[in-house]
């Protein structure tokens, strides 16, 4: 066996060990009784472990060092592998250890100095989670050869960077101070229409999401559909684990997760199976994940020939009034708010540009961390017009920073861009998309993400899979020609 | 650390692969779509590869003979260390991956051959598992020096060998061959009482389940309740799942399977917390969680006091005329059949000794494969005075042997024997156990198994579990006396 069959063997045992853990991790959440947390955690600690330990074996160093893979997905597949050795190994173990202490201890703080507003509860753990993520980002950064956030920012996407998010984000930071205000005041002249109260029954609400999961494409043979508190898509490309949470007084809501989960999911059902278990089989980033969730939530299901075919099809559901001017008075609204994840998407893209040019200061020490809760506020009244009223409606609302994930917001909005522009190129080549939109089939859509997405994998990054698949790399003029067109006429 | 504290922390993470085994196990047949099947193999396969190669390493060889643990539960934990590591690696690996190999080939062929009655389509197969089981059986047996049949008996259950199960086995059939002509003549001269005719519907099945579940004493906070083709008891002490399946037109099936999983489900959630993951932490052995399914389920729920209590609770659930003479019709005949799965408490024995008699004699070479069918019809004639059809209702009706699993069946009969003999100490010891069975109400009963069993863990083999709990070793006079007391009355 050569050194490079090794290592695909390896990497198959690896995935292996994340599947479980992706599988029990999803039991936790949608099926285990309270009683199993402690058992969980402890098996989940050692699969994790043993995933790490196959990663950094003696022989794994070896093998990179002997393999070669001249060209295409093997030569991918084994730059992705080093990638993956190089990650796993750079560190030094106390560090990872600390980071992870760190990270745990701060996120207990956080969440009682959330509940109390009181930001000085985890002002200091959460510097020592800043230094410590640090101290890693550049050791990292420098066996990369890029930045510390980017080394950061790049385990969650690869394929674009800092400097050129910013680019982006500053650009739509001056498209939004001119089309918010526009679009707020049209929404004002419109007549309200607002949908009939409910309840609207549980049971009737998962029949429709799994009618409405399956018409966007998801196999049901390869799939379920359950519920849990935080809604998320996990499992694996056979066996895909959707969850939502219903809210009997308002249907939208679960319905919209369900289909955002469902993008999420056609992803990972359409990766090429061929490659299944290797690093360029999987997922290409998360920015790309986000892209074919909104592509589906945003795109395509808030579309007006979707919820043309969605406003008769619920009516019947629930046995209600429900009209397509009061599903696009729910779902097409923009607002000033204070909390991300409520956030409409013309102003979701602020609190991102907020989260990734603090997250940035922080990293590089420009903020210092006593300094954020200010810095947060005249960042979002600099943005949306509006101070939070406390820390917990400011920037103790988001877990990531207190458990050491920074360089993951800007994923959020580069997908959202990202779905307009792949949108807009699918548009192109599908002329009658928006005739099966109004089926509420998103076939031909799916077929050409699974085409110029979901099929190629990790085999590229960011901006060459947008150049490949829409002729360019992610312009937002895309995204604000989509906004436009939903907000401000 | 002391080698055995490395020893102990070794075990610990084999048992976390284990559960996570365990879980997906669980999943497997209770919540995986059907596409999920082929990536769930890899995943297990993975796990157990791995919980292998951990039991297998040279280091644990090299602790094993290092450690030292004098007295008490740590010494009886080290020697299981040391049984586990020898049973892992007394085998050739070659010869391991023969049987894995020949048990698939031949249980694929089984399940055609068993629904076309073909025991023909098998026989060389089964020929090639028996010889592959003898051969490892041999090696087995040598390495712990006992016989073969002993050495794969001992891998279900410690502490009772086959001749002390022979001798206890004989005396049953005498005890059978008078006592079941009694029992259908007493039988036939009772008045019928059939229980009113379904729907029973599923929803309410289910909410009774949990209700009598709970009131044995199952934790629902660490536990799960849910369907699936087979009924079993998996996950793991602090998170157990047990599984039923429901027919409309029949309460009692669902009902007293639910309760039978119970049994197995206290058993494993009154485990000796302390020891968890750890081989003297775990049970006892299968006849001896067999004893507690049982106990549960024929000694307890099946009881006059219980009946009476069940009687007017599924009366109200189901809004029917449910009478305690129709549950004890339903719930408590013998009767002359083919099928193991589907015999009464008094024949069922009947079924296991003609296996276990058979099985011993495929392993010693006594009794050649093609010469199955013919033997096993006269066993069954000989025991029970009927002759089974075809093979499909005689020798291809249980798996076992075909997927290589040899030296369980006995356990079955010793559990139901054990559950008496347990059953008539806890009557001793608690004087008004009918009064709290009479109330639905297991948990005395339940008390005194989990500290004269469950919480023993596997400190103690069968024969001396039984005499500590007590007096004496296995016993079959307080079965018949039972069976006695409720059929030959």
């Amino acid at each position: 066996m050569s050194a490079y069959e090794a290592l695909k063997s390896s990497f198959h045992r690896i995935a292996c060990l994340d599947e479980a853990s992706a599988m029990l991790g999803w039991d936790a959440a949608a099926m285990m009784p309270e009683g199993g947390a402690a058992a969980r955690g402890e098996q989940l600690a050692v699969l994790a472990g043993l995933s790490h330990e196959c990663l950094c074996a003696p022989e794994m160093r070896e093998q990179l060092a002997r393999a070669s893979a001249p060209e295409g997905w093997d030569a991918r597949n084994l730059a992705l592998m080093r990638e993956a050795h190089m990650r796993a190994t750079a560190l030094p173990r106390d560090l990872v250890e600390a980071q992870v202490r760190a990270g745990r201890a701060c996120e207990t703080l956080w969440r009682a100095a959330r509940k109390e507003s009181d930001f000085a509860a985890v002002r200091e753990a959460l510097a020592e989670v800043v230094r410590l993520t640090r101290e890693g980002a550049v050791i990292l950064g420098e066996a990369l050869g890029v930045s510390p956030y980017d080394a950061l920012m790049s385990q969650y996407q690869r394929g674009i960077n800092a400097e050129q998010a910013e680019a982006i984000f500053a650009r739509y930071e001056a498209f939004l101070r001119e089309a918010l205000p526009r679009a707020e005041a049209l929404q004002a002249q419109r007549p309200q229409a607002a949908l009939p109260p409910g309840p609207y029954p549980e049971a009737v609400q998962a029949v429709l999401a799994r009618r409405l999961a399956a018409g966007a494409g998801l196999n049901f043979n390869a799939a379920r559909l359950d519920v849990s508190a935080h809604p998320f898509c996990g499992g694996t490309a056979t066996d895909i684990r959707i969850t939502t949470r219903y809210d009997e007084a308002d249907f939208a809501a679960a319905l919209m997760g369900v289909l955002h989960e469902t993008g999420h999911a056609l992803y990972e059902q359409n990766l090429p199976a061929a490659w299944a278990r290797q690093p360029v089989g999987m997922a290409a980033g998360m920015a790309v994940h986000e892209s074919q969730s909104l592509i589906v939530e945003m795109q395509a299901v808030r579309s007006d020939a979707y919820l043309a075919y969605l406003a008769p099809l619920a009516g019947a559901a629930f046995g209600k009034a429900i009209t397509l001017a009061g599903l696009k008075h729910r779902l097409r609204r923009v607002e000033r708010s204070f909390i991300r994840v409520e956030a409409d998407e013309m102003t979701y893209p602020a609190h991102v540009l907020l989260r990734f040019r603090l997250e940035r200061a922080l990293l590089s020490g420009d903020l210092p961390v006593v300094d954020l809760p200010g810095a947060w506020n005249e960042g979002v009244q600099a943005l949306l017009g509006i101070v939070p009223p406390d820390d917990a409606r400011g920037c103790l609302q988001d877990i990531h920073w207190f458990d050491g994930a920074i360089g993951y917001f800007p994923s959020y909005t580069l997908g959202a861009m990202a779905a307009a522009q792949l949108m807009a190129a699918a548009r192109e080549a599908l002329p009658d998309l928006d005739g099966a939109l109004g089926r509420g089939d998103l076939a031909p859509l799916t077929r050409w993400l699974a085409e110029h997405v979901h099929g190629r994998g990790a085999s590229a990054g960011f901006n060459e899979l947008l150049r490949d698949a829409t002729g360019e790399a992610l312009n937002p003029a895309y995204f604000e020609a989509h906004l436009s067109a939903r907000y401000l006429r």
